[in-house]
């Protein structure tokens, strides 16, 4: 099932977010709240930017609660940008290359969901994925497939066009099959300087996601607390569940929407799949 | 914190019990009821015995509901007698030698607790291992030292005795070091004929432990239930949660209890730790 | 690159042959002599028949020399026919699901060598696949998408001339993408009751492949080796490299050829890729 | 039996010198070339110093040369201070607590070599650590062992001192257990300032060990080598076996010795086991 987590803001060390929170996403791989399992034990992946021309990558399929390296690692790696997850697989195995963010060149993704009946849709989804992209795939899930559909339907120019054509392709191609309600996602992608958030499944049941309210609103609501000073002006997460209790901090991002965390301001619209040409 | 379970009685594949039952031990590493914690997802283990001189072993740090080895293994392993245990870590490292349960020679040992203030009380415990025994140590967990304190102490010859010693000696020495309520266990150790089940703590409030009712009252209890016909009259199992609903099949082991599995009649007696000499 | 055994015979332990033998498959991982690398240890595999309808199966991303559930797995589990492989990785990641024997249904199937260019050609020889069986790939090597063509080509039915399809097949999509000399090969096959084994390149330079002598003509050849009449009369092995130095006791496979070891007399063919229809 | 190296100087990414180099360590973790095993598959582990209080620390049970990890960390973390090491167990488990260097506050420590004989000394050598250092153990090998009680005999004061004395304290006890040549090793340990490393064995056959000389020296010698104008001045490097051929780099440090890398003038100096007090 899975739960997810971005930060975009000035640099901070990945353990201020995946571990020092009371309900950090660590803590969200044992015991999620919002989701449809509470252990999300089947891997974990952060990928970050700030170093190098593509984001690092680390992939662990231990269950982020035990592990060590992620531990150390957090508290030696500063980031302004990155994107972490931690897996409930929905039948896939549990291997590295199954593990989110899938990164492509400079891009990321990670998805919280999934595509019902995809043994069934596997081979017509695979073979729409651009032949140039299509040796990249390396693992065995649907989030990946969904990822290269994005790709071949120009992720890299119009984030929000290609998903949508990626998601109307697939709901389409669950039609022909006859698969009801195919797609149920949060999904999280960024190019490292532009960070893309969708929230949106054919049911329009979709997996809870949220945003963080601006820094300079809470500073205003909680004058009192010290931790706000810390936070750069500019902080902002997209989180599949609050990271903790303090009131005001986090918007429910609606059903059928996607936002997008950039320099300025940020946005938020309506997400609709669309038939892909 | 843990769950095990021990089976005895005319050989089954392992993924009779490991997986079949509703409740099964394979489902507790992720939806544990009776624990102090849902998630056992810190390593799997299994000891069978009935082929060769001493136990096969398998141990795994992946978690048991996603491991795809633990599921042909058991569809394809046979036992009259066996132990299987997943694991919620205590605070040492997720590896495979810190999964129970432990072996040595034909002797097969699992714990559910801990011993408080562990990390202070290692080093005199170490040291009242057996010289001889000392280097089979190979782990780092509570678990495996009072595994080899009882080995110390006689276990081959006198196990309830040993036992007996190996918790009083670990109570004298936490008390020499301020360390209240040390002992927390439920505790099974096999030598391949008969089975010893412990459930002790020092606090009296110990984790939970159950033996199933033998088959052929079950039988008269449930006369269409098809299942029952299948188990062998001598069937025994203890388990630290039921593995399933059946009413009648499940019996809880009282504080301060010890039972033996073997041929001929089952006993169950009372548990007090001694002074070792 | 990899190494790879078969035995078929009396049910023996794997040990007898996974372990045992001065220059054993274990050893292999870690020593090989007639392979491009002589480091085997990106991964192990072992599938063995004799219990339930399917063949057993284990694999484990650990170089099998320090693989400690295989070596008492090994010795605790027997068969009369089994394939085991030790992985050098020609690129694709080393997770379980790339690790050889592959399974389908009743059938094992394992392949020392690789597909030249194979990220360019992966997608046309995926879409080969047949959409039945397409679901069932998991990993991402160019062995599992070769076992896949050959039981779309017909395996199931007439297993050296589904191989001689697929084989062909890759040779033909090659061609088209202008990559030279395709195929390197040595694979076994079984369904339980026979075993394929095939040498073959596109170069005519293949991997080495070796057959055991049989057991009443080694027994006349060396009436003083005890080992000899603890063996089944019989017994037969193919291996990448023999497993010892015993003269006389091991036959080089020549290019181009298949053989089949059955009840009865083993055979040996020609083998010629043809283009499927 | 293990390969590994130590980098001082200017910040630099750990690829430089992990994976450019045409011998780096990760190709000694299949290559090694003056080893008693070319493979050293058996591990991994680096330690970095630059950001926190305490050097980072990562070990991954996987072989260093298929961990996709590690060829993606070392291209996003940069040092000016690190100790890296690829691992050939000499009989404890496969395990991240038994991957070096291994760490202690600011501290860290590898090691290539053994003490002979250890399952029988290993109670006696633990007996002598310090009480209170004695919980931070957690692995099971001789290195380890070693690390701490180099801490027990005051590394953390005189760290040369401390080592003779750790060195002779084994020697002893092995003599009362009549173990002949019970040292074997090359240390590197450093407390982030300076590092420290030994070559040294009861038999004076040791390990190999190269320091790199000072790149001054190296620019004169190879004036149109531009790769060195990119290292910095003051850059330093120990290595068990040379990283690549470059004439001059490399000098073999002799028998029974010890160097400091620090800053100002590296110092090297005799090595001799002293009886500790």
């Amino acid at each position: 099932m899975c739960r997810w987590m971005v930060y975009s803001g000035s640099p901070i060390l990945l353990e201020e977010l995946l571990y020092k929170p009371v309900h950090s996403l660590v803590d969200q791989s044992r015991h999620a709240r919002m989701g449809v399992e509470t252990t999300n034990g089947d891997g974990f992946g952060v990928g970050w930017y700030g170093t190098g021309d593509n984001p690092g990558l680390f992939h662990s399929i231990g269950p982020a609660w035990s592990n060590r390296n992620l531990r150390d690692l957090a508290g030696h790696i500063s980031s302004p940008l990155f994107l972490a997850h931690v897996r409930a697989s929905t039948g896939t195995p549990v291997q590295e290359s199954n593990c989110h963010p899938f990164r492509f060149q400079r891009w990321l993704w990670m998805h919280n969901g999934s595509i019902a009946g995809f043994s069934r849709l596997k081979r017509d989804l695979l073979m729409a994925v651009d032949a140039e992209l299509f040796p990249a795939i390396e693992g065995s899930t649907d989030s990946e497939v969904m990822f290269f559909l994005a790709l071949t339907f120009g992720l890299r120019d119009d984030p929000p066009g290609a998903v949508a054509d990626a998601v109307g392709f697939i709901e389409a191609t669950a039609a022909r099959h006859g698969v009801e309600h195919p797609v149920q996602m949060t999904v999280a992608t960024s190019d490292g300087d532009r960070t893309w958030a969708f929230r949106y499944s054919t049911a329009r049941q979709s997996r809870s996601l949220f945003y963080s309210t601006d820094v300079t609103t809470l500073r205003a609501l909680h004058p009192d607390n010290p931790a706000l000073r810390l936070v750069s002006d500019e902080a902002r997460l997209i989180v599949s569940e609050p990271l903790g209790d303090l009131p005001g901090a986090w918007n429910a991002v609606p059903e059928s929407m996607y936002g997008v965390i950039q320099a300025g301001q940020d946005e938020m619209h309506a997400f609709r799949p669309r038939t892909p040409h």
